[in-house]
């Protein structure tokens, strides 16, 4: 799929994101932090430790799924109009690989803004020594809040 | 969907869902704890918290599906032989509504176990002096790793 | 889950259901039925033959796919204004076991009717001289069409 | 995601495709045809046309899904194994325009290949007097069916 070029709505996009993140307990308690903002794309990354694992020492599917979660619907606020919020209708998530390594970086790419719904693609990708493996793979449909702000 | 009668390939399955659960970094870092194992069933419930929310101060959709996935995953487990342990291949998660309230309480019921394959559903109730709320409902498929210990 | 009553907002809901049905070509092609439609609720059914077939002889995961997608859009339409019509936003679908036998029967069941979206589950059965096999699982998402009539 | 090179492990992997293809009553029935072979990849057409619609004219959903899992799956079984066949364990498609146009184009691509289970993406196109539109976005997930040949 060809990389699409997407126009703001709205000159604040990154810092309305950055803003909104910075709102999520969740993200702080398992130490998630933005890496980039674009219009259309957000990246999150989260270095694995034993507080955010599963059984087995890897990062726990649920963890996995709140980073490129939130990097989905963010990507998709940064298309929104100013007066709106986002909401996350459903997503679906595929387990690729054990998450481990020295980062996780879950990137959000919209796929289709729309007016009232907008889809994305998210992608996980596990660091290792400069050796990138994608570990999940998510597709998600995104709700536009008209007429809500976000704070 | 009428409820199956399920019988567990070993007798101790449920010490093993809750040794394997005691293990789980990130659980224990959100707070959630296990509120009933049965086979083909198991229970996950969580406090809503700031440390948990979103930008809106609800449940964070990851975390959800954290304890979702987990509940789904450990429904599995109930059913697996002795030797193997239980990787989640993928889930599907839609939010009905915001999630909130005195205690999130995360079900996974197994539909269809397998020799290589289980699939289950899930269902995250949101419960607020004594109403509960259906706030996200679940479709998953897990794998039985053969010849794995979870330990 | 335990069943929900639901209230039709439009006195011929299942009229309505029946004649949309009835200009669904691809329905007609694959030769489904409507068996039952009810509030919040549409049986579709379809007998397993050569035609609609994949490589094992067995009925086609996009057949299943296209008569439980129809069963649950229709079961949400039922719930729907007078003057709307139904979209489906997303679906995900298990596939279970081989579907064949005598007669395949797709339920759709509301879940949670909203303004805006409904979130329906299906399940596709297999018959086979009176037993019932659970052969798909499905979770999806519809819009609301509002303004829109469906002919 | 940059595009994987993949090498099949059997030489005629694009006959065994068309062949199993060609066994598909489903695929007769609808119209669909296979444009494209290659390691990793499926291609499959389809002429909009009355006998496949919905209520509204457009290609009805489950007839894109029945094009989409096939390519999905045709992508996979490139990279499978001589003595195998492949089966779907479940996909997520979500509906992204109106299907209609002179031809639709389901491509399949394989996203991680596995011993035991396969991932794979899916999209649907529209093309109309040489304009694409991207109508339709899968997911899927296959499974190895080793030792069962596929005729």
């Amino acid at each position: 799929m060809s990389a699409t070029v997407f126009k703001p709505a709205f000159g604040a996009f990154a810092e309305r994101v950055r803003s909104s993140f910075a709102r999520q307990g969740a993200m702080r308690l398992i130490g998630a932090q933005i890496a980039e903002v674009a219009p259309g794309y957000c990246a999150i990354e989260l270095k694995p430790r034993p507080e955010v694992s599963q059984q087995h020492g890897y990062v726990h599917a649920g963890i996995v799924s709140a980073i490129v979660d939130s990097a989905g619907g963010y990507a998709g606020f940064t298309l929104f109009p100013e007066q709106s919020s986002v909401l996350t209708v459903e997503f679906k998530l595929n387990l690729l690989a054990p998450a481990s390594g020295d980062r996780l970086i879950a990137e959000g790419f919209v796929i289709k803004p729309g007016r009232t719904l907008a889809i994305t693609r998210g992608e996980v990708h596990a660091e290792q020594r400069g050796k990138r493996t994608l570990v999940a793979l998510m597709q998600q449909t995104l709700m536009v809040m008209r007429g809500k702000t976000d704070a």
